[in-house]
């Protein structure tokens, strides 16, 4: 689902580009191209086997997709010479506290050695033109470091938290930001993903913009 | 309001040592210790006129405070040499980018004069026994630059939101983090302040926790 929510919170309007870093099998980037008509579609994905699945899915759906195999610590040259409207992300994330040490320490130096949030953050930031908007899903948990990575270049951030039932802390959070944006930081009211305080266990339970933005492809209720 | 949610936020247990930074005249500390008996309070606070009046608030209270007049940037020396259970504080805060000074020198020192977000939460980490708890009221705008400076003794965090109404963006925050904790970064629910969605004319129109903690002189129900 969080691919989906990640589309539907990207603010493109057609005629737009809009890339996706980490794009994996292409879920939000060609979901996005999907609801909003007439956009230039872009992806890095660093795994082999994801990358030929996007372009396949993006083919599949009738889609144009310029689609790199990259690193994001490294990105491609071409890459690196364009500007989008939109970038949006669903940073992997590497716990050391949480995680255990890989075997091979070079392996374990590369995933959690410096700051993985921060390298993200940054290469979304330098890919997008003046007034561009980065916008990016990750876990409730990783906030503060989302924040503490963002590069000042990035203005307006604005939160949106995604919680399961009305009520309950946020699971996931939706942040934006407007590069060179001056606006202050804004936390928005929650949305739930479910109707009912409790699980019911008859019929179908998303709340409203939930099922708008799963089952009919409708861009999520931001402003 | 603020001074009522912030002493109502901290989670003291009597026989415990609370400590507010830039207690003003006094009203989040004296509010905490009429709230949990049994507490032993204290107080940092620069001027002169606002340390007076938190001494003679305390006495007609009824209520021990050990009060030091100085600056967050130099402790005292005897407040260097103490540590504290609790530590609560609403830092000052001046945008000098934003706002326009303000014609009463004390009076813009009171709304943040130049102490940085990172000095006021430094000494709160350094003043906190292993175990102890930071609690802190601020605008929600300022969440970024408070997350960014919480000192990485100070784990655990826990993000509430206070809303003016259900459904709006928060227009204030509590944050409370531990010393020495590991959980990850949770954001609640937000608490709306009113009860009803537009204002109302006729009668009181707070919503019941924030009665009961403004009237009644509960705890507020974070838990």
């Amino acid at each position: 689902m969080d691919a989906i929510f990640l589309a539907a919170a990207v603010p493109a309007r057609p005629g737009e580009s809009a890339l996706e870093l980490g794009c994996g099998a292409g879920a939000a980037i060609l979901s996005l191209g999907t609801r909003v008509p007439g956009l230039r579609l872009a992806g890095l994905e660093v795994q082999s086997a994801y990358a030929a699945l996007a372009r396949a899915n993006a083919a599949g759906n009738a889609l144009a997709l310029d689609l790199w195999e990259g690193d994001v610590a490294a990105p491609p040259p071409d890459l690196n010479a364009r500007a989008f409207d939109q970038v949006l992300l669903n940073p992997p994330y590497y716990d050391r506290a949480a995680t255990t040490r890989a075997a091979d320490p070079g392996r374990d130096l590369a995933h959690g050695g410096d700051t993985p949030a921060a390298l993200w953050l940054a290469l979304a930031a330098r890919r997008l033109r003046p007034g561009g908007t980065l916008t990016l899903i990750q876990r409730a948990a990783r906030l503060p470091d989302l924040l503490a990575a963002l590069p000042a270049t990035m203005g307006s951030p604005e939160l949106l938290p995604l919680a399961p039932r009305v009520g309950r802390p946020a699971a996931t959070i939706l942040l934006r930001a407007r590069k060179g944006g001056r606006a202050p930081f804004r936390l928005r009211a929650p949305l739930p993903v479910h109707a009912a305080p409790r699980h019911e266990f008859d019929g179908e339970d998303l709340s409203s913009w939930a099922r708008a933005v799963l089952r009919d492809g409708a861009a999520l209720p931001w402003d």
